[in-house]
């Protein structure tokens, strides 16, 4: 008898017009899908996760419990999952008619809506902005981003009062919450901001309310000075860098695209997507930029394993798409094995499946920070083909807000598929429950952030700004250069308020080495301090050490931390050396290459061996370990640092080749504001990097060493001989 | 003018009658390989392959230097790539018929002949048993192998005066070198024997010469002792088990399976794979079947990374394939993306370019150790499908002689993908002059093959047979239980003279969960020891720690070794803290899974974290961890395991599930030689493992525990409420 009834309405729906949705999915995205006979691979993959995630929901029945866990836990994880069922089964009734979908995504959203408006803040709230049915207000955001589509899709086949009753008592409800209910988040120029607008803006398309849209775009006062728009103007650089970096670009992206399509759609005469010279496409290009072998470059609090394969990647991979026709695009979608059940997400798959796809174009580039581009940026220089090129990045950023790391001038390399000189990331286990809920962990303050746990210079044992992002957040590196010259690309930039009375200044050139050999990298950090204090330069790499110049015995009795604060308390020292001409070079190896890092201090030095996870009580720090290269009582150094990959260690076929340097030899020499280091290989050919001290004052330079003179113009020059 | 010449050779030989070639390559096989017009992908990979590497060394020339360098060195590494380039010129003059392949080969070879007689032991020498060629006789050995085959496939083209020159100062001298000038390592049943038996044997059958092939067969002394006969039936257990291990059964694999085809071509009367019950076709299949996600069980002194791409296995997959016609092995052939050039060959990369490949069943199984199958077994357990297949490793063979660790009834354990529950392997790195020339490193004697570097127990801090190896090799354990009961895989073994006066017995029990959970492992490890004692148990792992029921601070400001001797030197100890009960539960993350380690032990215990990497003064330890369980002065222990895998984590996703176990209690119960371990789940699911203190005595068992009373016949039985 029942069965009955569902099939008349299900004939009496499946003849009805189905009127049009009109966020991210719309009416001539569903009638070309509709019209599609055979779904390409990835679309068809699309509707099948969907279909299974609503058909066991269904199965289940409807699972709405009341909010009590915190990330991680249960009911957490529940609210998220019931957002995608929402959604995805609003969606499946738009692209196949079937009312059972309407029916489920409908019994949920009144489940809620019987719900919500008892709700208080939730018990497990941490920080000054607590959600309802979630710990934090971002995810009740993202919830009702998904929700708003949801509803969007079925809005026009409720009946009144299903309407009125989801309309008043939860979307509103929640939209209201989300903006005037959390001023201060929805106020701010924040990613969370970003996300409670695009909240509340796709909403209010949702419901035909123009002034939750207003809202969106122009904050809680309507006068611009927060909202979308600001937003967009404020949070990415002209080159599309976000503050934050690639970590929270990539999450901060999605409310930008997702609210930025809906508005397009719903008001293509506000030309979002032209809105200052095109910033949302180039936003989503400049996240895959900032990326290496699929995951993020792990600047600032980042999760590692973070990469394309991210979700908000696919949603923005099918915009940026849609707007550029870029075939490099359909190679990432690929890498996804993913696309999005809307029209763009249909000619993704399509497009990829006829073959259309060509290599993404990974570019050497600096990314500009700050809203007018002016705040240091971010070094990006590759060499060699394809994703896995080369590749150093310079973080010459500003401060990029509280999730920013005291890390001026840091370097990451990446070579042959690998990080070589790592960056922590962050100290945090994304949603598990037993560290800390999830959350940062303590260590990311006392360790993470700090500027020793980075590949950069210290002074006096402190991190830069003190350690104060408010501080930093007022200052930024300058990048006076960063170009391509001789086969080598070369970025420099100087600081001089990371310490009082300072002055750091880093210049790193990549240098072509031919078809034979991988690049190789020559970085020379000058440092001037107010007075005489301790320098540090850490280089952390992943690798097992097969070498060294110095007689670098490991500890064996007994560990120590190397210092008591600022991240030192962290370090076990495994083994130090003093060269007393401050020279000393090691061998690493990572995979199956040997990478050797040739070190000329300015002045005698000791070089440790260090690892992480003293003073962790939780075992809350990875091990992992570097090189720290360490000048007491110094006022100013200069480190050259040359960084050789070399060789094959192939165990599988047992063969292994060059696992010595290449090089015989390295020599450094300055004067007259300007200095050379001379690359001397075995095989008899030299290389001369010549650089000044200070950015291209138009001046002709010149070194003389013995016979040699070395002559030119400009900042930087490479030699070979 | 000199081009015309060449010309005119290349017509007059192509046309002649190439006469055939019969170690490995064969005339049928050449005849085969001519008459396809267009080569199958792996197939056509290999001949590019060979085709590079020629015409690199013809552009190059011959380069045939003094031999000085050791492993890894400059003239080792040409001289293995110099046996590469003869055999596949020679490869590629039969397949083409183009004569600048033979002159190249035929040149190279007459370098050597100049240059072989003259030469002294290497200057390298370090063992035994020293080369002239190479700082080894192995090396030369293998050297042989494929020269003779190279010099097979050229012989009948070779001027008189060439072919004298070759066989008389060059094969000849060098066989005779191998054999009775190296009486030590040719009359030795070890894989050196087997290598210098292949060599001369095959050196035999090129140049006609009947008596080196019965030198090889027989040995020297002609009467069977040793000799390749002696090998087959004493270094492979009638399971296929090579008494090294894994590692050095691929490297043993290989003059096995040459030298076999080449007697099976050369004399099929010998039936030689039909041998002890088709040895050789076991002993493939079994190194495959020691295998997880492509890389081997690193039992004993193995290099971690080695796995079925090797090039020996290459070769033992074209044999066994047509030897068998198994579909299951040209899924291997895909995974080693390689074939070789030969009519086997071929076949392999037709038949897997047609589609026929099938998924390699890998199986549970327990490989007997021994000549006689009667020492001790490799138990592998594996539960789920496919290579990925939950996978458990009990080390239950006989030691392996000096390559074997002091490992007694230890184990591994593999999960979704990845090693859970680790074996260090051996502390080597392969070829890596700068680490002792590649050779093994001191750690691997004080550490890698030492007890507690392995996941069994410790009496008394000193490794089992006094860690002498001549001692473990007059012993092994019982294995008294293998066997698949009640959706579960149950192994059990016993060891009685590991320590004087001293009994071991491990039982491991692997349970399906059904298709939504992976499978669990239960373990229980019962010492007596001749007094009372110290007794570890430590098990080693890959992750990081997310939770323990312990307070389990992490040292913070100095750390110390465990211990002063038997590899207890290399351990620091991070972490200690009491269990009153004896019980304790540690949680881990590694890769997308969460595992938890559920621990009871009979008495009062200490857990430790702890790390290697304690007197290891030239880093030449990797940096991993374990949980070590120790009781204090006890003579008799039971030690319950119980390793449950649960959850997701997915950072890409931002998705966490269930990081916490599945598991409310976990209790055990014992008393008239038979005991429980029950599991109950917080679902309400209650598994109970009941098994006897020793094996099967035909007797009723029965427990009762409060209400419940177990009852079951046999060794074990898996109960499901």
């Amino acid at each position: 008898m029942r069965i009955q009834i569902v099939m008349v309405f299900a004939w009496f729906f499946a003849s009805a017009a189905v009127a049009g949705p009109n966020l991210i999915l719309t009416e001539e995205g569903v009638e070309e899908i509709k019209a599609t006979s055979e779904f390409p691979a990835l679309f068809s993959k699309a509707m099948e996760t969907a279909k299974a995630r609503v058909e066991r929901s269904m199965g289940e029945g409807i699972i709405v419990p009341v909010p009590t866990d915190p990330g991680g836990g249960y009911t957490h994880e529940r609210h998220k999952e019931n957002y995608k069922i929402i959604s995805d089964a609003a969606t499946l009734y738009q692209l196949t008619g079937d009312v059972e979908y309407l029916a489920h995504a409908e019994a949920m959203l009144l489940s809620y809506a019987a719900m919500y408006q008892d709700l208080p803040l939730h018990p497990q709230q941490k920080n000054q902005a607590p959600g309802r049915l979630f710990w934090q207000g971002l995810n009740e955001s993202v919830w009702l981003v998904h929700v708003a589509q949801g509803y969007d899709a079925i809005r026009e086949d409720l009946g009144t009062e299903s309407r009125n009753k989801i309309e008043q008592e939860l979307l509103r409800p929640v939209a209201d919450f989300l903006s005037a209910g959390s001023r201060r988040t929805f106020q701010r120029i924040h990613n969370h901001g970003t996300w409670a607008a695009a909240a509340v803006g796709m909403t209010g398309y949702a419901l035909g309310d123009k002034a939750l849209v207003e809202r969106a775009l122009y904050g809680l006062d309507g006068d611009g000075e927060a909202g979308f728009l600001k937003q967009m103007s404020e949070l990415f650089s002209p080159d599309g860098y976000y503050t934050e970096g690639p970590y929270y670009q990539r999450y901060a992206l999605m409310p930008f695209v997702l609210f930025g399509q809906a508005i397009e759609n719903n008001e293509p005469e506000r030309k979002i997507f032209d809105y200052r010279d095109g910033i949302l496409r180039k936003a989503i290009t400049a996240t895959i930029q900032q990326s290496y072998a699929g995951t993020f470059f792990p600047i600032n609090d980042a999760i590692k394993e973070k990469g394309l394969d991210t979700q908000e990647l696919v949603y923005g991979v099918a915009a940026a798409y849609a707007l550029s026709g870029d075939p490099g695009l359909l190679s990432i979608a690929e890498y996804q094995g993913a696309t999005v059940l809307t029209g763009d997400g249909l000619k993704v798959a399509k497009d990829l499946a006829a073959g259309k796809a060509t290599a993404f174009q990974y570019t050497t580039q600096l990314l500009r920070d700050g809203p007018s581009g002016d705040q240091g940026g971010l070094g990006v220089m590759r060499m060699g083909d394809g994703p896995m090129a080369q590749t150093l990045v310079a973080k010459h950023t500003g401060q990029g807000m509280g999730h920013g790391h005291f890390d001026k001038l840091s370097i990451i390399l990446y070579d042959a598929g690998r990080e070589i000189l790592t960056d922590y990331g962050a100290a945090r286990f994304l949603n598990v429950p037993s560290k800390e809920g999830g959350r940062y962990l303590p260590e990311n303050t006392s360790w993470a952030k700090q500027s020793i746990a980075h590949n950069t210079i210290v002074l006096g044992e402190e991190s830069h700004f003190g350690s104060d992002w408010r501080r930093g957040q007022e200052s930024w590196p300058i990048v006076d250069v960063f170009e391509q010259v001789d086969g080598a690309n070369v970025v420099s930039a100087v600081i001089t308020d990371a310490y009082p009375g300072s002055m750091l200044r880093r210049t790193t050139v990549q240098i072509d080495m031919g078809a034979e050999h991988p690049p190789v990298v020559v970085d020379v950090f000058d440092a001037e301090a107010q007075s005489r204090t301790m320098i540090d330069l850490p280089f952390y790499f992943e690798g097992q050490l097969t070498d060294s110049s110095l007689a670098l015995a490991r500890e064996g009795a007994t560990l120590a931390p190397l210092g008591d604060d600022n991240g030192y308390q962290h370090l076990w020292v495994e083994s130090t050396a003093a060269s007393k001409d401050g020279a000393a070079s090691f061998t690493w190896l990572t995979g199956n290459r040997f990478y050797t890092y040739h070190s000329i201090a300015s002045a005698p030095a000791t070089y440790s061996v260090v690892r992480t996870g003293a003073n962790d009580p939780d075992f809350n720090l990875r091990s992992e370990q570097g090189i720290l290269l360490r000048l007491k009582h110094r006022k100013n150094a200069r480190f050259v640092s040359v960084f050789e990959p070399h060789g094959v260690y192939d165990p599988a076929q047992e063969f292994t080749f060059e696992s010595d340097s290449r090089i015989e030899q390295i020599s450094t020499h300055q004067n007259d504001g300007a200095g050379v280091v001379i690359l001397d290989f075995k095989s008899g050919e030299r290389v001369v990097v010549a650089f000044a001290d200070k950015p291209d004052d138009g001046t002709a330079k010149k070194i003389a060493i013995n016979a040699e003179t070395y002559e030119w113009s400009g900042f930087a020059k490479v030699f070979r001989e």
